[in-house]
């Protein structure tokens, strides 16, 4: 897929608010006086697991398919993704009335499928391998001439994703840190351009699982490193940094914060036992990450963006004979 | 237990609102698309299961604890209670500073006790049969000189619980329904005061589930009927109505509706995956009845109380081998 590579700038989130504002929701910003206790420092959650579609996926599809001209609208949007930001397109393309072609690995469970198929949009399945991913895309572009939207390595994308943040700080002016689950870096690079744009003296963290720690090692190394195979029981964050999300992580971020798969399961159910939120794992990762390093948090005041909530609730990490990464 | 028995008045709701304002959270209301669709209706949920201790019934408990005077409340607070309410009132009581004796039965779950117990309040072990339950809490009063705090038939505590429907009607004023679980009544009294107090025009419904419809059948009756054996897997639903909800409930309820477990299962997997909030089988009693008697909701303004978000995540009605009533 082609992205479009370009930087967004503060301006360009604060454009992408006023786009989605008729169609996305403020979600609110949760508080938990027991997890500030565990924490040691005060966490205000962002609750994305509240936005349209359950994840914060919907900012980025819909400012991209909001911001197309008459022309490429007409000419319909493409994207692969068995995910999140396959419903987030499919709803967005049809709350615009147009066209939205999904391209989807054949591994894809039903239920996510049946998501995007119940937003209206047209399901292309490929085989599993990226290679094959690519050649469907490519082949789905040139039959439709329509646009395509890529999942976090596009500009219009980060600059969507980044308006969860502005929401945040307005909720919430005086926070020294704030932290997102990284995969790709769209839901990250939004973040922390959002946060310095607004609060130069914050502090962005990006969170992410050990054992999918490709953006670990990319900021470590100083180059993208795409060879390495994930292993979480974190479904939403197994894609490896784009290349946009490295140079804007690169400059803006303090530090990937690593957790275990065992400290995620254990985050993701205090959320649900402290805060009632039924989020996905993924969405557990910044919570973990900050009660492994606590010490660098202490006593700060740290914006945690729940990224989702899109869950199967028969297949809990938590129950015997599930959890084991696949 | 000697309750006290007065009715409150919507003055006396307005005064519990103040009172307990420095403690109690304002819960939001959430909103689903989704849940409107199937439903028929707008449904307007009340998120008590963010209130602190993850229910409604910190309202009613700390109304009572910090409504009394400076004397009673020296010689410290009785009750009797297994579950939400005295955790509530061990919380209340430690906010206050004052002592707390919670007579709970031996067959009480662990998790329960240690609730209790975390917020510093002496537990005071019973056996399971009422009558030993009202044994050793006269007992404890003797002993103390405590206030007895009743965890339904007690107008401090009704007051109270109807402050979640004024803050309900302040939040979304033009109702033309407003739903609620019942077991003792003190919730659900609470709401039909507050909410016929603010607007008379409004319909206040109580919903039951079919397998503890003593409530239904007390108000079908024109008596207490207190000889029902519940058998539902709605662990907070399972006592009698008092007498004082009775009268009531009598003169301020439209009907009761009923629901079947396994349409309380269902409503409660609705809320998770829909809403993403994790709430008690007992907090889904509403909806599971809004969903069986939807004509009746048909185009309305709905408020629904969702009483309360303490659930055992490893012994979910979903999982297989659970789900059955005890």
């Amino acid at each position: 897929m082609q992205p479009s590579i370009h930087e967004p700038s503060l301006d360009d989130i604060r454009d992408a608010a006023a786009r989605i504002a008729p169609y996305a929701h403020v979600t609110p910003v949760l508080h938990s006086r027991s997890l500030d206790a565990l924490a040691g420092c005060e966490l205000y959650f962002k609750a994305e697991q509240l936005q349209r579609i359950g994840a914060f996926k919907f900012r980025g599809a819909s400012n991209a398919v909001f911001g197309l001209s008459q022309e490429q609208a007409a000419r319909g949007v493409v994207t692969q993704s068995s995910g999140n930001h396959g419903a987030a397109i499919a709803l967005a393309c049809r709350l615009r009335g147009i066209a939205a072609h999904v391209v989807v690995p054949r591994s894809a469970p039903r239920i996510k499928l049946a998501a995007i198929a119940d937003f209206g949009a047209r399901i292309v399945p490929c085989e599993v391998a990226q290679a094959d991913r690519d050649r469907v895309t490519a082949q789905v572009l040139a039959e439709t001439g329509g646009e395509l939207v890529h999942p976090f390595n596009d500009a219009r994308v980060i600059a969507g994703q980044g308006t969860a943040t502005l929401e945040l700080l307005q909720q919430v002016p005086a926070l020294d840190a704030v932290i997102a689950p990284v995969s790709g870096g769209g839901l990250l690079s939004g973040t922390a351009l959002a946060a310095k744009g607004l609060r130069p003296e914050i502090a962005v963290y990006g969170a992410e699982p050990e054992q999918a720690a490709d953006a670990y090692e990319s900021l470590r190394q100083g180059r993208r490193i795409t060879d390495m195979t994930p292993n979480t029981i974190c479904d939403g964050l197994r894609a490896h940094l784009g290349p946009l999300p490295f140079a804007i992580l690169g400059r803006h971020c303090e530090a990937m914060l690593l957790a275990s798969e065992a400290e995620i399961v254990a985050a993701m159910r205090l959320l649900w036992e402290r805060l009632k939120q039924v989020v996905e794992p993924s969405a557990a990762v910044p919570l973990a990450a900050i009660l492994r390093h606590a010490a660098r948090f202490r006593g700060q005041r740290v914006g945690v963006i729940l990224s989702g909530g899109n869950v199967d609730l028969d297949a809990l990490p938590w129950t015997p004979g599930v959890g084991t990464p696949p």
